[in-house]
Parts: C-alpha cells; structure tokens; sequence
C-alpha cells in the first residue's frame, strides 16, 4: 500500500518552518526558499501547498493564533471554576502578552504580519472580526461593561505586547502598567 | 567654482525614498535597488551614505520621528499658553495617531521598524531612552504622578495606532476609546 501524505501535518510543518524564520530573522527573509531551507522541503513543495506569500502569512498567523489561544485556555483552566471577573481578564491578557519564550516567538510573528498587512489592507480584513470579538467578551467582563474601555484595553495590550517585544518595557513594568490600568477600571462603577 | 553637494539634503533625499518604499510596498521590498530607484539616484550613491540595512533604516525612524515632532508641536502650539494638562495630553497624543494620511504613513514605517527590530535587539537600543522619557512627560501630566499610569497610556497609544493602521479600529472608535480612558485617568486624584 503506498503511504498515505497527511497534507494538514505537511502544511504544519511548513507554517512551523515559516515562523521560525519569521521569528529569527524578520519578515523580509521569508521567502519560499528559506521556508523550504528551515522545513528541509523543497521550495516546489512549499509551492504545492501556499501559492502566494499571503497565504503563506495567513497561515502562519492562524498557526500563531490557535498556540496562543491555547495558552490562553490552559491559564484560564487553572484558575478553576467561576474566577472573579478580574482575575479572568488579567490571566487572559497576561497570557497573550510576550513574556515568555514561546509567547515572544509567537508575538514577533504577530508583529511582522501588523506591519505586512498594513500596507496590504485586504490581507488584514481577516483580523477585524476577531479583533471586535475580543472587545466584545472583555466589555463582558468590565463592571461598566463599556465597549469604549474594552477596546481601550485591548489596545493597552497591544502596546504592551509591542514594547516588550522591543525592549522599551521590561516584563514587571508592563504588568504594572495593566495592573494599574486593571485598577482603575474595576474601581468604576 | 565646482557645485558643492550637499550631503545632508542627499541623505534626506535617500531616507524620503527609503520612507515612500516601505510605506507602500511594506519593509521586505526596502533594498538598495528599490530605494535608489524611489530616489532617481545610483545604488553606489546609496551605498555611500548608508552602508548598511540597519543604517538606513535608523536614518529613516530618526526622518519619521522629526515630522511627527513637527505635527505634535504644530498642534501644541495652536493651543495657545497654558493649556490645561489634560487637553494638553490629547493633543498630543491625537497628533501622533495614524489618523491623516501623513500620519498614516509616517505610522506604517513606525511599524515596519518596530517588526525589523524585534528580531534585532540592538537596533532597537535607541528607541529604549525616548520611550523612557516619553513616560516621564506623561507623568508629570496626569494628576496623580503615576510612571505606571503614564506607562500604561502610552502602550494604549501604540496599540491604537496598530489597530488604526490594520484598520481593526476605525478613527472615531480610537479616539472614544482615548477620551474614556483619559476620562478614568483625569477623575483620579
């Protein structure tokens, strides 16, 4: 019987090598043969599977996003059953946040698709209903439950995420700063 | 009498190009041969002034953070004498948003340098002690004082500006996310 080829493990592997690359080097080394080097593919079969560089991006950040968002539900896991509302949101961002070694690969992969997508404003249509959601579950959480806050946090952590990646904040000063922020929103009414 | 160059014009000249590239066409496509082309000069005259990547794209950053200071003092200046702090602050952080097209382009460099330095700490170096000080000036805005208050403001600043260019935010949602979070900062005492 010939071997059966899982393409969803081989497109996997392939977006592994695509971050890796992104991750170390930048964005602007990811090229079809340098992501077929790291998967140690050949750049036809790369081709195979991603026609274009966005698609090789998108996927990429899907990959970013289901890791994260995995992290993400491991911490929330931890804090067992009914955590106060915010408990919740500080594990949530603090999960999100790059502090440790896989969140920051993960973030500097995030990082280099901001800038791609920003002068590819159909390559970022995709991110907008994600983004609204996630304002949408954090206005949940606040006790005003005021959407103008929740993206205003959410842009919090997304500063946060972007100092840190280089260096302008360290990890306890960005944990203050959201605890700082978590304070004055929870102290409304 | 030979006609005398003017290096520091040249220079300008080269980082405008460098500017225009990565502001349409993203950071990857920011080599020697495009930029030289944006500029209608020689790659050997590139060469000459930035000999290296990392070279022109601090010039270019240094470029970028020069007419966005020209933008924040212009719209300062307009305020009259002693305006109060807090209409102070919005100003200035409302000048700095990607929210008209200079900005929007000046932001999309901003962005592509800040994913070109997070896989290369070092070049990332100069931007720690302008952050530091950017925090302190907040401070000394905000009625109580606060570094971790202020911290917490200016990463809401940057996320802004993200979501701004990746169009997850739209303007009036950026800035009513701003004016509420000063609302919360500015009923502190």
């Amino acid at each position: 019987m010939p071997k059966k080829v899982d393409h969803d493990e081989r497109r996997r592997l392939i977006a592994d090598a695509l971050m890796r690359v992104a991750a170390d080097q930048g964005l602007e080394a990811v090229s079809l043969r340098h992501v077929a080097a790291a998967a140690g593919v050949s750049a036809g079969l790369v081709q195979h599977y991603f026609h274009t560089k966005d698609e090789m991006m998108s996927f990429a950040l899907a990959a970013v996003s289901e890791r994260s968002e995995a992290r993400v539900r491991a911490a929330v896991t931890a804090l067992g059953s009914s955590p106060a509302p915010r408990l919740l949101l500080r594990t949530v961002i603090a999960a999100l946040l790059p502090l440790g070694d896989a969140a920051r690969e993960e973030g500097r992969v995030a990082l280099a698709f901001l800038a791609y997508t920003a002068v590819r404003p159909s390559a970022s249509a995709e991110l907008r209903p994600s983004t609204a959601q996630f304002v949408d579950f954090i206005a949940t959480l606040l006790p005003t439950g005021d959407h103008r806050a929740a993206a205003g946090l959410l842009a919090l952590m997304e500063g946060l995420g972007v100092y840190l990646l280089g260096g302008q904040y360290l990890p306890d000063q960005a944990l203050d700063a959201l605890d700082a922020h978590l304070d004055l929103l929870f102290s409304q009414n």
